[in-house]
């Protein structure tokens, strides 16, 4: 125990260790995981603070030696990481760029074994903190040549444009409506904090992969109940996070429209148990929820590599 | 948000700071903040690590500022306190030592306002890691005059019986059964991890206040559900997780002797909402489960007065 280092890592100290290929890799290895059993998570709880929520979600990994939970209080995000094998607290680590970037990925892993081989355009609805690391992981999986962009605000949908058209090499174009964003586009990705759809049935095309990235709230809604039922398959995260969180297929649910049995998770699509598509018409969509799995595998990673390139203040027992 | 400091406070660092008093009178004010609504608490969660589990729980008081959790592995108790006030992490505490004293002063508070004032006398079963402070915060709110305590091994119980002799300046008698432990005693600990009831109906006396501090598994009984059934009132730190964790009231539930429905809140109880006895002759128990708003209100008093004494490590940002 008393060789284990414990560091505390800073937000700039993971914002310089962590990039886009690191998080997909993380996140592929720990969804083949999970779908052996083998991964285990508690979906995120919520408790008031006055003035907003404390929120905390936590999974444990141990044939990798990693526990862990995330945490977050006004914008604060905290993971604690603790090895397994007897060596109790690892890290501390700043978890609020590692966030942006594991739900980037989570959507770019889900777009890898659900959307079509040769998806080659996204559109994108929201432009956002979140929208960037969503549009990134997009393009890291699929040789996407034509991007659309889509939100309220005309400055900040031409400034996320020129921004990501700069970062990708690719060409970003800002449009005026969501049904522009849409149209003709094999992958669409909502992430906005809409409580009212800003997906529906019929900007839905044949083919058409889609992620719902911006749902963790009983309150909010991406899609509406028209889009959900053109989904062939709808995968997710996690389904008891699903369950609590995701107010479009709550709302799908209860208007008998969806059911909980025919969710499925990511895991076994990405492990090959489950195949995402019958044909190239298929619709599909993730729904991401943000899981503390996703986290751990990250931070795991963070620890480790902060230790090789001694990175981050060594912390006292 | 940049005023604030934030501090990592080491097991020994918190072992300077912290005494049975102080964690007296904050177990005393969040038990009675609770009574009012205003403290949230989200109980005892597990996830296997392989070797075992990964502990945690959560609270939130905002009257106080302060949001928080508690989570071990393997041994290593630690607390993240977070300010709920915009200013984010306050700091993270070794809390073995502190999880020891606070569950003594659980135990503390509900002898103080469920015992019979003149209670003189304790017995404990079991001299273990927890046995020490439970006996010094009963000793800290009654006038105690006898202390006898049994445990399966004589050595153990005559070292704990002369360590406490001389911390407490009271005579503690080491006996050769948990019957003579318990006879004629006005105030009754178990703190053990028995499987099998070390308190029986038999060894209940009039008036006798019980607290059954080791059970916190629904695999574990301190109690026999005859003892349970003598119980005037059952008294909880908090009625969920003890639904989860105690196994001696899960029992006595599943054979028709016992219902949730009579469990108290012991805030309520030391807020004066409940009265404890109805007269002198009463039996009371107070099922002890260890809940994370005991940790927060403890931690977040630390913090302070680590500020106010320069002790601990900075962090940065």
């Amino acid at each position: 125990m008393t060789d284990t280092k414990r560091l505390y890592l800073t937000e700039a100290e993971v914002t310089e260790m962590l990039d886009m290929d690191l998080a997909l890799e993380a996140l592929d290895d720990v969804f083949r995981a999970r779908s052996t059993g083998k991964v285990r998570n508690e979906p995120r709880r919520r408790l008031a603070t006055g003035r907003g929520v404390m929120n905390f979600m936590a999974a444990t990994w141990p044939e990798r030696g990693w526990a862990g939970h995330k945490s977050y209080v006004s914008g604060d995000f905290r993971v604690m990481l603790y090895g397994t094998n007897g060596e109790g607290l690892l890290a501390i680590i700043g978890a609020g760029r590692m966030g942006q970037v594991r739900t980037g990925a989570a959507s770019g892993i889900a777009t890898k074994y659900m959307a079509r081989r040769n998806s080659a355009s996204v559109g994108i609805i929201g432009s956002g903190y979140q929208a960037e690391t969503q549009l990134e992981a997009v393009c890291a999986v699929r040789d996407i040549k034509t991007v659309k962009v889509f939100s309220r605000t005309a400055e900040k949908r031409e400034k996320f444009a020129s921004t990501m058209s700069e970062r990708l090499g690719i060409n970003v174009v800002a449009v005026d409506s969501k049904e522009a964003a849409a149209e003709g586009m094999d992958v669409l990705v909502a992430v906005t904090s809409s409580v009212e759809p800003v997906i529906t049935g019929d900007m839905i095309e044949p083919g058409m992969h889609i992620n719902a990235a911006g749902n963790n709230s009983w309150m909010k809604r991406e899609l509406d109940t028209a889009a959900i039922v053109k989904a062939a398959l709808v995968a997710c995260d996690d389904i008891d996070q699903t369950r609590i969180e995701c107010g479009e297929l709550m709302r799908a649910v209860e208007v008998g429209q969806f059911a909980w049995e025919s969710l499925v998770r990511l895991d076994r699509i990405v492990a090959g148990l489950r195949t995402a598509r019958q044909s190239d018409d298929d619709i599909t969509l993730f729904e991401s929820q943000g899981v503390a799995f996703e986290d751990l595998a990250v931070c795991g990673r963070l620890y480790e590599m902060a230790l090789e390139r001694g990175i981050g203040t060594v912390l006292p027992e």
